[in-house]
This record gives C-alpha cells, structure tokens and sequence, in this order.
C-alpha cells in the first residue's frame, strides 16, 4: 500500500509506537514538511554534487518550497565503487528498473545518459505515474517526441533543465516566461569545450591542436574530443532548443553539423582584424515559407560573430543561447554548461518544482510537438568568410573573382596574405546563397590556381 | 452569480437559445478552451503593447496553455485620450476600484505605475482573491512585503517579471529554478538610461552632457532625467532583487545609491587604459557575519568593471543581470530592461502562468520575506579608483600619499595626468575599507595642494 506524503512525514522519526502521532510542536514545522522520496539513476559527477547539494539545501528547499527531499534509492552500475557522498550503503542497487517502478519513490532523476537504457528507465517511470527530471541531452534530442508525449498521457512533469546548457536556467524561462511570446530565432554557445579552444586561439594566438591539448590537460576535453569538436554535443542540445522554442519535432539527425577541428590560428587572427570572433554557434530559427507557413532551420558551425555581439563577450567553458522574439527583442542567458555543481543546480531547481507540483496534483507540459519542415541548408543564405591557398602569380585574382561571379556570389572584400611559400587569399563576400556558395567552392577546386581550399565560415550578419 | 470559466467558454457564441449547449465539436477544441478575464489597470505604453500581444497571440495561448484570454475592462485615467487599442470602447472606464472587484474580471493586471493608488487597488484585488500581475517596481520596492503577504493571504498569484529588467525572464529564474539554489550575490546593469550613456561616453568619447543630450533626444532618458541618472530607478530594482533572491524585506530606503551625473569623458578614459569599463550597477549581496549569520548590502553606484566581465560587454540601452551562486556558478540574464513589447512580453509570461493556475486552482508563492539585516557601506570593502586635481608642484605626491597610508589605504598605482592648467593624480587602491577611504578623502579635502576631490569609483575586483 502506498502511504501519503504527510503519512510519510510524519513517520520519519516523528510516530509514537502504536500509531499515535504526537502533538504537533509548534517550534519545528518541517516535522510535518511532506516527503518527497528521489529514485536517482546514475551516481556520478552530477548525481554525487545533486546528493550534497540536496543534503546541504534540504531545510532552505523546506522552508522555501514546502517539500522535504530525500534520495531514498540510486541506481548504479557498480556497487564496489568508492562515492564521495552522503548516503546510507542501504540505497544503493544496480537494479535500475526496479527503482522506476518501486512504489516508494515518488520522483525518478535521471543522470546517467546515453540512450539505452535510459530510454526504457523513463518511459517505464513516466508509465508508472512517476515525475521524471533528466539531465540527459541524447535522449531528448533522440527521443524527445516520444517522451514528452509519455509524460503527457501520463499526466506527469518531464522536466529537463539540465540537459541544455547546464546550469543556466533556459528550458523554463522558454516553456514559461516566453510562453506568448513569438520566438524567432535561438543561437547559442552550447558547448564549453569548443568555446575553450576557441577563446585560447583568440586571445593566445594558439594552434588548434594546441588548445586541444591544453583543454584535455584541463578536463574540458576528453581524450577523444569528437563529440565536442565535431559537434556533436552541440547538435543535441540544438535539436532540443528548436524543439522547446518552436513545438516541433526536430531529432539530432535532422540538425546540420560542422565542427572546429580545421580552424586555424590564421583565420581567427583574420576575424579579430576584422572586428569579428569566431564561435561554434548551435541555431535554431523559424523561417517564414512562401506558403504563409514557417520552416525550421536547425544548424552546428563555426560563425564569425561581431565582437560588439554579446556572444562574442563569452570567453573560456562559458555557454549562453541568445533568443530573439518580436515582442521581447533579444535576450542573452548566460552560465556554465557543464560541471557537476552547475548541472545539479538546474536537476535540483526542476526536482524542487517537480516535488511541488506532485503535492499540488499537478503538472507542466510543452505541450504536442508538431513534424516539423525543416529548410534545406542549400537554401539559405550569409556572409562568407573564405580563404583559399593560391599560386602567387599574376591573373589568378581575376580568375578567381569571376568563379565567384558567375554563381552570383558577390565579394564584399578580398585581402592577400603573401608568406614565404604560400599565397592565401580571403574573402568576405556579400549575404550569399549557400547552393551557390558550394558551387563556387566545387568550380574553385578545379581551378589549378588554387592549391587548397581553406576554412569556409559564415558570417552572422544582424548587428 | 460568478460563473465558472466552462460556462463562460461555452456562452461565448457556441450556447444555443434555451441553455442548450451544442455538442462538442471535434473539429475545433478552441470553444472549450476556458477563458480568463482580465481586467487591465493602465493603457500606456506597456499596457496598449499588451493588448496587441494578447490579441495577436490569443489562438497560441489557447492551443499552448489552454487558456482564452480577454481583455474585458481596461481602467484609465482620461477617457477622451484617443488610443491605438483593438479592443471595444465599452471596455475602458475610469473607475479602477471597481475593475479590482468586478466579479467578471479573473485576473488583474497593474501596469498604472506609482505607489498611489496602484497599493490600494492591488491589495483590493488580491483581497477580492483575484490574482495579479504587475510591472510596478516602485510598488515592490515601498510595500512589496505587505503586498506579498496579502498575496499568500488570500492564496492568489502576485507576480511581477516585469518589475525589474523589463522583459529578461528574471524573477522566474530566481523564484522557481534558483529555489535550491545558494545565492550569494546579484548584480546588474538595471538601467537602460544610464547605460545608454555611459556606452556613448566610452565609445563615442562624448561628455556626459552630450551624452545625455543623446538620450534625452532619442526618447531614453527624459526631460527631468533624475530618477535615472541619480540612481532612484536601479535602487527600486536592486531592493526587489535583494528581496527574492534572499528573501528578505529590503526597500528601496534601504538602499544606498550614487549616481552617474558626476562621471567625466577622463574617468571613463582612463578607466579603459586600464582594462576596465564604467557600469552603473545595482548590487545586492548576501555577506558572511561574525554570528554565523548573513547581512545584506544593497547599493546602486557606478564601478570600474573589468572589460573581460560578461557585464562590461552590455552595451547601448540594454540590461543585464549577474547572478552569483554556489553550486550553479556564475549566471548572466541579458536583455531590454523597459519598452512597450519587452515589458508586455514579461507581463504575457506571468498573465498565462497566473491563468493556467488559477484553472488547476493552485498559485506560486515567494515565501514569507524575513526582516533584513543591512551591512552599512562603511564596512564594506573593494579597491577605489580616485581621481583628484592637485597644484602642479614638488611634494604633492608625497604629502597626498601620507594621507592615503595614516589611513591603512594602500595604493596599487598612481598616475599624474598634467594638463595645460591644472594637474590630476589618478589613484587606484589595493581593496580598502570604504570608512577609511571616507576618511582619507576627508582630510585630502582639507590639503591646500588638492584642489578638488574628483570621480570617485568603486573597482570590481572578481576576476
């Protein structure tokens, strides 16, 4: 049988034997603060900094929210490990799907990652009537329709804050503070690793290998740096964003991705001379459609963005998603991505809101994702940056320029940088079509002029 | 008789004569979608934006939040005042008493602005059990503790994004996400005016007459621009911060404010050969007592902020808050700080939330704010930039350093910027007692070397 919360609370340390509840003290409300007990799958960086966190804010979240938490069981999948937390031996199994089902828990906390068996473990805990609160981008970002649309039929929260962008709260402010508002576009730095690399090769005038290194000695980087550098983190949490800020079911598989791995310290030194820095840039945009509709574009790469651009102020591991809509204008939200305190910062702000509702019977939702059309990248269009490697001989900047002319692409500057064995010329060219702009680099390559095609950057045009 | 919102949705045009209802059309679930009433305080700028928004946005909301919203009586001050509304001239009256304690009106929203009479009808309607929602931070800043607990007593929402920071989803954040969260500071640029004319001071060089000037013709600042300049609008908003994000009762007489009319084009100049930025900002921070308590310093005054802070890149007339907490790190929330659609869009977000809860019959609540123990300034500390105008002459420094040391305020550097007439010794201090800085520019104040006691700034000496 399944005993209330008050029931619970009052069990805790304060039932007489015989069933008989004390007196209630005036002097210790929270003796009768509901108990709201925590399943947590996983127990890692995040999971152990939720357990302090909970631990340390456990009287401040009662007085405050009403809801006494407790981590009363966590999933791991080894038991021998050593953990640095807080917690009775007692709680911990490796029987995840037991936790999800088990009618002691009241709220399910998911930080473990990775689609399997996550998948499953939400779904069994949605189905089981259980307020989930994940962390986990690749599951959202895989399954995202699948689950939101669970919590719904199972008329629970499914809140998500951690999975995008840390500890920044953003999920809420667009689920609900924005709620009427017409959002047009969101754009951020979503990974930290890459904007570390990145801020070393601006401000040291570092190599990208280098910073690389640099950002593994750190423990920004793994020592297989795809997900990151390629863009593949950044994909997920864009795929969420589109998701959240428009309705619309958009996976990671549909999200455009280039990663930073061919930048070089050149094309970063070119930036700054020209008022720019360069950042890996998750977009998410709702574009008007000849037939009175909107598509979606949701797109991972590198951008030049102007230095008077408040995205460009966001140095080191730091994230910010930058949201435009036509009522509010531009908002910037700014904070760590990552880190175990920041993420558990955000896990605890929706198990707080999660415990809440669950005691009020109620329960947010992001309502039904629609299919979403998603715009071609050919179709688009920006400023380019681009940098070929020439023969350094009379002719070849005609031959050039009119490559560029003949698929429309008209060229805002060029600029010849001579070194000793090399030529490169660069080109910033006017907001062009990006079919045309790879039919240009396509012809290009064929020329015998040019030796090797460099970086290809867009350029952020709206300041 | 008060009808329910059902009855309310059905009556609008889909109940037939004798009380029928029609059946339920599956085609178009809108005519269920139960509407919610609001009675509007005010239609200036924020208030005419709101109604378009609400207009506009109407058929989202409903398919979004569920809920219908109706601007169904609009309380102004003239009648005759021709408006750009779409909404019927039988809505609007003058008699705002009644509009709060009309038993068709669901939800009240406040964006009249000023302490008097806004408290008393918020307080009617909240007492009348109605919700409400308002945009008036001179309102919070005077009597949000009384209006806070009326809103607890009578279980009612009472919510004011809007208040502070215009449209960045801020009060939100530090209401429902940050709950479980250990904040130790927040500070920010709250003041659109004022940084409109610091940014033209820093880049355009101009003075601050000119500056103002500036903002004055381009609508930003007003004609009267006092409440702006000397810091009245940020000491509103930095006592509304200091309540929620601590939540303690802290007004805006307890907040300490200088402001930016005495700042120079050469403070800001040499501010920037330093590596800093001029900001005014709004500080309100929780400080470690010799009782194991905290004290709260509230204060509004311009600073040199380091030009790497994310704080120093929030430029022209946008807003920006900085929040500091343990486990999340650091947060920035950035964005338009007033105007009609930013402040409506703030508005909207609480209007649906308001709505949406008052369907489910739940409400948020800040808590109860407990009496604030203020740390005077005196006892705080940072280093000061100090910027004086001596005689040209042998010794001046000397005789100007010993003041600096008899009282314990050591110098970090110290630079002399002649000019044809008169001589300046710029200071920056290592971080020093303000009681002591008092004290020193008290007795410079009586050397006859020093001619007059310029700028004198605080240093943001976190990173």
């Amino acid at each position: 049988m399944r005993t209330t919360e008050r029931e619970r609370g009052q069990s805790d340390g304060a039932r007489l034997p015989g069933g008989v509840p004390p007196p209630r003290p005036l002097t210790s409300p929270a003796v009768t603060t509901p108990v709201v007990r925590i399943g947590l799958l996983g127990c890692g960086t995040v999971g152990a900094a939720l357990a302090a966190l909970v631990g340390e804010q456990r009287d401040t979240i009662a007085a405050r929210a009403g809801v006494d938490l407790r981590i009363t069981r966590v999933a791991v999948r080894d038991l021998g490990r050593v953990r640095d937390v807080d917690l009775d031996p007692s709680v911990f199994t490796t029987d995840a799907a037991a936790v999800v089902t088990d009618p002691d828990v009241d709220v399910v906390v998911e930080v473990m990652g990775g689609v399997d068996p996550a998948r499953d473990l939400v779904l069994a805990a949605l189905a089981a009537g259980k307020p989930v609160v994940t962390a986990n981008k690749e599951l959202l970002a895989t399954a995202g329709a699948e689950v939101f649309s669970a919590a719904d039929a199972a008329q629970v929260d499914l809140l998500f804050e951690a999975a995008v962008a840390g500890g920044i709260p953003l999920v809420r402010p667009l689920r609900e503070s924005l709620r009427g508002e017409p959002i047009t576009r969101v754009m951020g730095i979503v990974n930290g690793t890459t904007n570390y690399i990145l801020t070393r090769m601006a401000e040291a005038g570092a190599a990208y290998a280098d910073a690389l290194a640099e950002a593994q000695a750190l423990g920004y980087a793994e020592a297989d740096p795809t997900a990151d550098v390629e863009g593949h983190d950044a994909g997920s949490k864009c795929a969420i964003l589109a998701s959240i800020a428009f309705g619309a079911q958009v996976t990671a598989a549909d999200v455009h991705r280039e990663g930073i791995s061919r930048i070089t310290a050149a094309d970063i030194a070119y930036a700054a001379r020209k008022g720019y820095v360069v950042k890996l840039l998750a977009v998410a945009e709702l574009l008007p459609a000849a037939d009175g509709g909107h598509d979606i574009s949701a797109r991972v790469h590198p951008a030049f963005v102007p230095a008077t651009h408040p995205l460009a102020a966001v140095r080191e591991s730091f994230n910010a998603v930058f949201v435009e809509g036509e009522a509010v204008g531009d908002l910037m939200f700014y904070g760590r991505g990552a880190g175990g305190g920041p993420t558990a910062s955000a896990v605890l702000g929706d198990l707080i809101d999660a415990a809440v509702n669950r005691q009020h019977h109620t329960h947010g939702s992001i309502g039904e994702l629609r299919p979403a059309r998603l715009r071609p990248l050919d179709q688009l269009s920006s400023p380019f940056y681009i940098c070929l490697e020439v023969a350094d001989r009379p002719g070849v900047l005609a031959a050039v320029a009119g490559v560029f002319g003949r698929h429309g692409v008209s060229i805002s500057s060029v600029e010849q940088t001579g070194r000793a064995e090399r030529a490169d010329l660069v080109f910033i060219t006017h907001s062009a079509v990006e079919a045309n702009v790879r039919a240009t680099l396509a012809e290009l390559g064929d020329l015998d002029v040019v030796r090797d095609i460099g970086s290809v950057l867009r350029v952020l045009d709206d300041l």
